[in-house]
């Protein structure tokens, strides 16, 4: 497909790279920073503008992966062309784009993406929702072009899986902080906990989380517990965290035995 | 060395399992259910029991893997021996064994274990303290044995990687906990998260979490926390988990350049 990619962040930048190599021609990429739509542009051999109105017509598809709250003018500067408009956002219905464009949708890939760091797209799940059967028939099929693991996704359970997504990633890497800050205050390298969060996402790429939960709040081991809230004392939103959390471990529903 | 396991949780399984293929001999595996020890015995071709006085002095080294509240009641019994006794703990001082063993120390893999899921204890930091150089010498010897990654970590510093472990494991898991229930609440799969928590632990393997933090709180994207906080509604604690977190990020010190 002819491609206009609308957006140079971290979605734009992986999206428009796998999308080119999957041999998709991207026509053209807008960022409101000419550089860095120049950076991009470059990358994947298309065209760069940093002004809306040099959009040009001749795509087959727009795909619009700017901040949330930018969607909406985006999509209004380019409802002219009529042309099918996607954006890739977790948390916004496909509602925001129904009155700009003939033909809409979303192409919501449940990743983290960040600069440097390269992303095996066959294995991104990608959330596809069309304004129609056709549409949707699309937008999978792009899909597919580049992922092994395409969901057919409506707004509602997009929003519930953006939720889970801050849940599942950016509250976890947010944890993993605290334990590289703890370790950095007392001398000690942060590779010594590397193996431990690997092994800790590997488990439950087979398992489901409540079956392999560890450590001193599933024992309910109030002593351990104690000991550690003191070690963090003079840290006290650390504290509240390490509180509320092992409360939650200590309530938690199992579907089976946890591992102590 | 010969070994004898006082334990047959998971680590004493996974422990006894390493040991036993770096070419070891097992002597003895205790545990207080009988049909626990046999099992482990089993595996590793050394005898079984259910009785600390049956626990034979002929072993070079006694591996205590069993809860911490019970350390000392097992080195009490495993005194007379005199032999070199270590225990398995992160959150236990090398003290509590001094009373009872003329050498005595602590062998900590910094791992999570869980039953049915194999180990590569190759890539597993072990946290090496002895009572002495000898035996520092003699328990770094054992850990090569098993491990590339050894190191000696005084009681102070492993309590330290102890709590950090439990931020950097323990928290995470539950919060996977939490998305998955929230994707089954809604009907949809667990897989659809799967990558984005291997990718999330993968990116921290080479990068500082700071530098790689993304989500709503790091861009201080206000309306959709506000809006997440709406479908926890009814959701009380999940609702305070997210907020304090989510503060924590805003609040978040960056040593370099957060990807939003």
């Amino acid at each position: 497909m002819r491609i206009s990619i609308i957006g140079s962040g971290n979605v734009a930048t992986h999206l428009a790279a796998a999308l080119k190599n999957a041999g998709h021609r991207i026509v053209q990429v807008y960022s409101r920073v000419l550089q860095n739509a120049a950076v991009l542009a470059n990358h994947v051999k298309a065209e760069a503008t940093d002004n809306l109105e040099h959009v040009k017509p001749d795509a087959d598809i727009f795909i619009i992966a700017v901040n949330d709250d930018a969607i909406g003018e985006v999509a209004w500067a380019l409802a002219k062309h009529q042309k099918l408009m996607v954006h890739t956002s977790g948390a916004t219905g496909l509602q925001k784009l129904l009155a700009y464009a003939p033909d809409a949708g979303v192409f919501y890939p449940l990743q983290t993406f960040s600069k440097n760091r390269t992303v095996d797209f066959s294995t991104v799940p990608l959330c596809i929702e069309g304004s129609s059967a056709g549409v949707t028939g699309t937008l999978t099929g792009l899909a597919d072009t580049i992922s092994k693991k395409v969901y057919v996704i409506n707004s509602d359970q997009r929003r519930v899986l953006h939720l889970a997504a801050v849940f599942a990633c950016n509250f976890p890497n947010y944890l993993y902080h605290i334990a590289q800050t703890l370790l950095s205050q007392h001398q000690l390298a942060f590779d010594l906990l590397r193996p431990l969060i690997d092994e800790t996402a590997g488990k439950v790429q087979e398992q489901l989380p409540a079956n392999v939960q560890t450590g001193p709040a599933v024992r309910n081991d109030v002593s351990t517990m104690n000991a550690h809230l003191q070690m963090l004392d003079g840290q006290h939103e650390w504290q509240q965290v390490y509180e509320l959390l092992s409360q939650g471990i200590i309530k938690m529903d199992k579907d089976g035995q946890a591992d102590k």
